[in-house]
């Protein structure tokens, strides 16, 4: 298999009894087992995506619009099709690209024909397919703006031989419909620069580093070396980081970055070794309806995530735990964001603006 | 059990038959298994130390001159004594405290009468309780003089009625003799303001904050909040954290600090947020022997300890880890070092010599 090939969810065409089916790598058994389910209830995929068998951004966006395929083929019924959008809307709140997705498929139910509810299916199907489709191109496209940027703006350090990026989360092809967004960056500078080393962190609590972002990497032979996040700021003293690429699950009209827990200890990281930190991401990630990332809303998840590893506990029972899914970046700590467009520089309020308003 | 009662390592009275033991707490079987071994071979001490049933710098000392009695039990000679010393010393390159404990030992075995070899052992182990003695006084002093240094110099947050410490790895009574270095400040100064809450890094990638920090202080009814170590940045922006306190393996003569991985990263997030940053360490931390940071070896760990969680892979086979198991901070993050002496503050170079040299 080789990384382009990676597709974390699909769309099926219909079975033999006229069903379309969401099919999707459940990513909460990797790295140690492949397993592909395929569900025909939109209450399964919303249960599929609070279990974060599909997660990342782009993909969450990309699972919401299946959802309402299958919504429509068991209840042809707009007013139960807007429930069901909200209901996985309220799913995972910090995205943006699920919402973004949710109202780009509202926006179709408004205009489906009532009196011919038989291509209501299909319509929506249709609609659901092209958000897969373009957010595959859109993630090519940004891995290629990305790269160039880094190549033309990054200086070589002087007597290495190798190029380090360091990533953290999954923002791989397993978090979109293919090829990533930061991954597709480093999948891009890879193909032009067979030196470049990944460091990747393994991303505590639920490890997507250690067990997403190692797994892809290694199925394409991109070399990788996992870390425990506490580990970045030494790697980079030791001179094995020259960029840090990341994903976003909402940007607001500022430039300000809510991503996966962990992200903004590395920018700041990253800022005191005056290393570059990118973020890459479609423009579905952004929120231009927020000012700043204050105002974007946290998920907290449970506890027992980070007191249990696996089957493991690593503390006492009953202790309190910490466990904010996501973190905002101030637009400060950002030396570029990649989107399919192209590259946004500071200050974001202007280039975002320009670009995406 | 209070918090002052743990007692990780101890040198056990003669038995019937006139042999010591060491009696340790395995902290390998930690928080879910409270097991005491005891040894009385010194190979069973080093294998114990490198498996680290018993860690942190100041236990460690306090193993290696316990190790030396049962060298001596073992075998009255010397050449041999000096051996273990050697072979003690190599199982944990980075801290300090086990190569000061050793060579007190040696300087004492250097004057044993040849005569009387049956002096030998009560004599070693007469050294090294007091070796056990001298660290229990020296943390309580050390807790004492932090406490109230962070009680008058670190304001109180507007409109906040509790205070938040943070502290990463354990620095508590399980790497001591008893009471802790930075554990003891956390103890002193909630002995004083019992509004005190403590948020504890979890510390990959043996959780040391999970599973012993936490066990620590819930044993004495400290409030602690756990959290992955990449969550402290956004703690810290969060308003949960008033000061950070760790300890240190080895403080070099400007002041720049080796400690548990994660500590720079740490330090680095805490300079970003201006909140204080104190070491707490006793002078047998200190190797004035070593001009600067850089200076100081850093252990390089099994690759498994980040691949494997308790019995849980979190990567594919094969894969490439990072495993430091130190960094160091440099002098400019810290804004004050503990000692049992007192408190030194920058320039360190000065204050250091002046107080330790």
């Amino acid at each position: 298999m080789s990384l382009g090939d990676i597709r974390p969810i699909l769309l099926l065409p219909p079975d033999g009894l006229g069903k379309y089916r969401v099919e999707l790598i459940d990513q909460t058994q990797l790295p140690l087992d492949f397993v592909l389910k395929q569900y025909t209830e939109v209450d399964d995929v919303i249960r599929a995506i609070r279990d974060m068998e599909v997660r990342g951004a782009p993909a969450i966006g990309i699972a919401g619009a299946c959802g309402l395929v299958l919504s429509a083929q068991q209840n042809p019924n707009k007013q139960s099709l807007k429930q069901d959008a909200q209901r996985l809307n309220a799913t995972r709140p910090t995205a943006v690209n699920l919402q973004w997705a949710l109202n780009r498929m509202i926006t179709l139910i408004d205009t489906l024909d009532d009196s011919h509810p038989d291509t209501w299916v299909p319509s929506l199907a249709q609609e659901a397919q092209r958000i897969i489709d373009e957010d595959l191109a859109m993630c090519i496209a940004m891995g290629d703006h990305g790269a160039r940027w880094i190549q033309e703006t990054v200086p070589i350090r002087e007597g290495e031989s190798t190029w380090g990026v360091l990533t953290h989360c999954n923002a791989g092809a397993l978090a979109t419909a293919g090829y990533g967004t930061a991954v597709g960056v480093i999948r891009s500078l890879y193909r032009d620069d067979p030196t470049l080393r990944v460091m990747a962190d393994e991303t505590r609590p639920r490890l997507q580093g250690a067990s997403l972002t190692v797994w892809e990497l290694t199925q394409t032979g991109i070399p990788v070396t996992l870390q425990a996040d506490n580990m970045a700021a030494w790697s980079m003293k030791q001179g094995r980081v020259d960029a840090v690429v990341v994903g976003a699950d909402r940007i607001t009209a500022n430039g300000d970055a809510a991503n996966k827990i962990g992200t903004y200890m590395l920018a700041l990281a990253a800022k005191a070794h005056n290393i570059p930190f990118y973020v890459a991401a479609p423009s579905s990630t952004f929120d231009l309806a927020l000012s700043s990332g204050e105002l974007i809303p946290i998920e907290h998840r449970d506890e027992t995530e980070v007191a249990v590893i696996g089957s493991q506990r690593i503390t006492p029972e009953g202790v309190s735990c910490y466990n904010p899914g996501f973190d905002v970046t101030p637009n400060d700590l950002i030396t570029a964001i990649f989107t399919e467009k192209g590259v946004l520089l500071p200050p974001y309020t202007a280039s975002i603006a320009r670009q995406l308003g």
